[in-house]
């Protein structure tokens, strides 16, 4: 299920970015709780969103969706 | 903005797989008109509809965002 493999895929890239939750959260301007939902596959995100998120991870969506 | 560049590629694809709306709606188990409001990037698509459209195109979400 996407949901899951993109949650996984957000909780990689934040750690590997060395970002706790309220940072992303903060960067991305979305609800630290609302990010926490989808990092467990719990959040059916919409594309603005997520844009919202890949962009605050400084990635594109290509690399973002790379292996998935 | 990503609801464009989607929409776009949902349609280069479809063209390049020579289905109409209709077929890819269906393949993909959505309304027709939701399908043309996406590929005019008029939709805030979520994740899991993005799954049936990008599923019924045959390409993973990594090719489907190749270039995005």
């Amino acid at each position: 299920m996407i949901l899951e493999k993109v949650g996984k895929r957000i909780k990689t890239l934040r750690n590997e970015k060395k970002l706790s939750q309220e940072k992303l959260a903060f960067k991305a301007d979305i609800d630290r709780t609302y990010l926490a939902g989808a990092e467990q596959g719990k959040r059916n995100i919409s594309l603005k969103s997520l844009e919202k998120i890949v962009t605050a991870l400084d990635c594109s969506f290509e690399e973002f969706f790379e292996g998935i």
